[in-house]
Parts: structure tokens; sequence; C-alpha cells
């Protein structure tokens, strides 16, 4: 595969053209690989935005019409809707159509595949997430340098064809990112830790100031920069994030319970005025910080 | 007190001359107020950089020679080390002396001077806090325009002696700061909340990752902006923050509890799969953030 031509796109069909069906639609565009964008969406305006920004060439509601000889789909809505749209898209898809997504899950996104598409479909689908986006969302959010130097994991399965496995690597490539590939079960589980579980605890902080007997302009007035970058993720989509704790909810389950261990340890640690248990988790929790990010 | 002259500080002298020390030296220097700084501090290594970067113009290790004729005196080492230099430093206070200091905690720090300082001394000794930072420490971190923009909470005494107090003023904000003044106990409760607490949570989620049953580096490999600015404070001094959280312990302890309490719904909701529930509690933190800062 490796000496296979760059593959060019003459279709691309993108349902969710957002934060990240936006940025990968620009992305490509600007590597000269996609002919064709065809867009399919909820919201109207951001649609029309879609349009007028050029990041798409033509907005269509009709999943029949809009798959007709399309080289690639990219599915970059919601995980919430990822069953509705998988039943919706099954009749019309044609067996030499690319599918991948986006999805900050993946075993419910494969399991939702499983039981919509066809046997060849699911050959050529193929499941990934960009581990890239701001709190922002939608169209008008979207970069064409969004993927640039991130990763983007690949959890193909045991059926998938390696050409199209091939191709998306190609087309992400394209984007800047880094591919890895890994089993589901592990990408969710690792997202659990370092993705989901840091936006429930940031949800939860935002949330917590919102039912404060303190009055929560005036404790925000006082906020510094340590405040605004540990709640940066609590600005994301409500709906996505539902939809993301919903769909890897026992991993996430499992890892809000171990945490609040760790939280009870260093609130124990506390209460018996244990300086130097209290400087040793803060000393670990930095040197760890420190070694991954300076 | 309005119409008084700029003040001139012929000599300053500072106790921790590391990125808040360091800070105000430079930006008192720019903006022409202080005319010689002294500098104090633990760290030899550091001491001489902030010498050799001009940020101080001579460092001494005697308070008794040091104290002599300072027109300010400026607290900036952890909190932890405020008992034992309110100790050191009283026998050596001139009267006309101002003090202030930069401790994230107040009512602790008051404590220690109502304990340690003379009667005189105390009127001239106004409790401050610059909301200002970054994770990194000492005198290379140190940045003219730190305090630019930033809030100053001064947390005055019945017995403060109001000249003192405008004089602080007139200096922050020619720092860049904005001043806001309350009592100790509202400042201590409203950090807990805004600072202490997001501390506590993103030291508890790091040192999550070191003891965590997968590889930390496999994990971090694939975390991305939202982990990075999440844990951002978790590079914080573990020092600084030990002191701060045993310094605020009470009103740490309450909001720890508090929050967990919150995490606990969040996570009952998830266990019943309580689409709406989840959504809005999202949707609120999402709210509350974005008419923070967007």
């Amino acid at each position: 595969m490796k000496n296979q031509t760059t593959p060019h796109i003459k279709k691309l069909v993108i349902i969710g053209v957002g934060l990240i069906g936006g940025s990968f639609a620009l992305a490509l565009r600007q590597a000269g690989m996609v002919q064709h964008i065809t867009g399919i969406g909820r919201n109207p305006e951001n649609m029309q935005r879609a349009l007028e920004q050029r990041v798409i060439d033509e907005i269509s509601d009709n999943y029949a019409t809009a798959l007709i000889d399309a080289d690639l789909l990219f599915l970059a809505m919601p995980v919430g809707q990822t069953e509705l749209i998988m039943a919706r898209i099954s009749p019309h898809l044609e067996p030499n159509t690319i599918i991948t997504d986006a999805g900050s899950t993946k075993q419910d996104v494969i399991i939702s595949a499983l039981k919509h598409l066809t046997i060849h479909n699911i050959a050529n689908f193929i499941p990934g997430h960009p581990i890239a986006g701001t709190e922002q969302s939608g169209v008008t959010a979207a970069q064409v340098n969004l993927f640039k130097d991130k990763h983007v994991v690949l959890t193909p399965l045991e059926q998938t064809n390696p050409e199209a496995l091939e191709i998306v690597c190609q087309l992400w490539q394209a984007c800047g990112a880094k591919i890895s590939t890994m089993h589901a079960d592990e990408h969710d589980q690792i997202l659990a830790i370092t993705s989901h579980l840091p936006h429930v605890l940031a949800f939860t902080m935002m949330h917590y100031l919102h039912h404060s007997t303190n009055d929560p302009s005036n404790l925000l007035r006082f906020a510094g920069s340590g405040f605004r970058d540990f709640t940066r993720i609590a600005g994301s989509s409500p709906e996505m994030w539902r939809d993301i704790c919903l769909a890897n909810r026992d991993e996430l389950l499992k890892q809000i319970k171990t945490y609040n261990t760790e939280l009870k340890a260093v609130q124990a640690l506390l209460e018996q005025k244990d300086q130097t248990g209290l400087e040793q988790v803060f000393q670990q929790a930095q040197t760890i910080r420190q070694n991954w990010y300076n």
C-alpha cells in the first residue's frame, strides 16, 4: 500500500459540518485531495454558513441522492446520533464508499455500525477519533489547521479492508495529523481518563458555582487564569458531551469512582494536616505534568 | 488621599524574589516608583539570578540591616513561611515601614501578623493578594506585566492606617492592577472555590494518572489540549500549594466536600442514564462559563 498514489476524493459527503467536519473539509480542500463536498446537517443556519464560507459545495437533506457515487463519507455529528444516522444511511450506501467517523467514543459507534451496515460496508468502515478540538462548536469554529500535529486514533475491525484503512490514513496525514491504531476498547478506556473524566470534572465545577451560596459573578470576578484554563472545556457542547458520557458510560463511571477515591485520599491528608503527604502528592503530580508538557 | 502625590519608594525590601516578588520589582521599577531594591531569599541560585537580571539591586541575608530605612517591605514567600518570617522581621521593623504581602490566603497571614508585629507595625500592614501568576515559579518566570489588568485583593484590618493602604493601592495600580478590598474571611472563602479547589482537583488528576493501572505515558500520548489546559495548574509549586491548602484548610475541606456532593449527583445521573438531567447540568455549566469568559 505504501506505493499507492495519493487518493483523490471526487465526492466527499460530510454528515455534521461543525468544528470537526468543517475543519476536515477545509484541510482536505487545501491539500487538493477533494473535488466536491456535500454537507448534511440539522441546523439550517450552520449549513448555510458552511456553504457561504465554501467549506462545502452543496447542502443536501436527502441521503439517497447525497450518497450516490460518494468516495468517502465522513460522520462528524454528536455520537448520540450515530445510531439514527447509521440506520438512515445504510440503505443508500454504495459498496465502494469508504466510511469513517470522528466520534469521541469508539465501541458504541462500532456497535451501531455492526447493527446497521452490510458486511460489505462494514469492511469499508474505519472508526476514527481525531483528538483535536476546541470548546467551540459549529462551522464558524472550523480551522484548516485544526488537525495539524494532532493525534488521530483509528480503531479498525478484524474485517476492515486494509486498502480503505490506508486511504483514511493518507487523508488524515494530508490534514497534518499523526495516526495511531488501537483496539476500540483500549481507546475508550484511555479517553475516559484523559478526556471524558476531565470534562465531567470541569462541567461539575462550573455547575457547582451555579449552585453555590455565593453569587457566581462575585466568585468569578476574582477567578484567575488558573480557573480560566481549568474550566475551558466546560464551555463545550452540552449535547455532544451528554452523548459521549452516555456512550462511554461504564468506563467513565469506573474512572469517576477511582478519581473520587484519590480525592478522598487527598482530603484525608488535609484533614490530618499531613504536610509531608500533601506535598508528596502535589510533587508527584507536578513531576508527571512537567515531564509531559512544559 | 486622592490628591496625594505618587509615592516614591526609596528602599523596597522583598522577601521571596520569585514569580510574584520578581514581577512586583520589575513593574515598580518600570513605573519609576522605586529606587533601590533589596532581596532576601532562601535559594542562593535564585537570588543570584535576580541580581544578575537586575530585578534586585542587592542580596541580603540579614534582616536587621536589610530593614533599616525600608519604606516598603513586600512579603512574597510561600504562605507556610509567614509565621517564621513575621517572627524574624518583627524585632527589626521600623514604625514607618509599610508592609504588604502576596499570600494566597489572608486569615492565616493576619493571624501571624497579629501575633508577631507591634501595634504600630500592624497599622502599617496591608494584607494583599495579587490574583495573578502562572504555574511557573522562581525569578526567571517573573514578568514586568504579570499584574497588568489583574485583580489585587487587599484585606485591610480595622486598625489599618488609611495612608498606608492608599500607598499600597497606588503601587499596585502602577503595576497595572485593579484593586478590590474585602474582609479576609470573604477572600479566603472565594479563593477556596475559584483557586484552591481547582488546584486540588488538578493535582489529584495528575496524581491519579501516576497511580493508574495504565502506563501514564501511554495515556498522556493521547491527551489533547483540553487535558493540557485542565491540568496546567498541576504544574504549580508543590510547597506553595501545600502551604495554601493547609492555611485555608477548613474552608477548602468544606469546598471539597460540597464539590464531591455535586460530582456524586452527576455520577447518579450517569448511572441512571438520565439524558435530560445530564444535558441540563452541562448546559448550566456551559452557560455560566460562557457568560464569564468568551
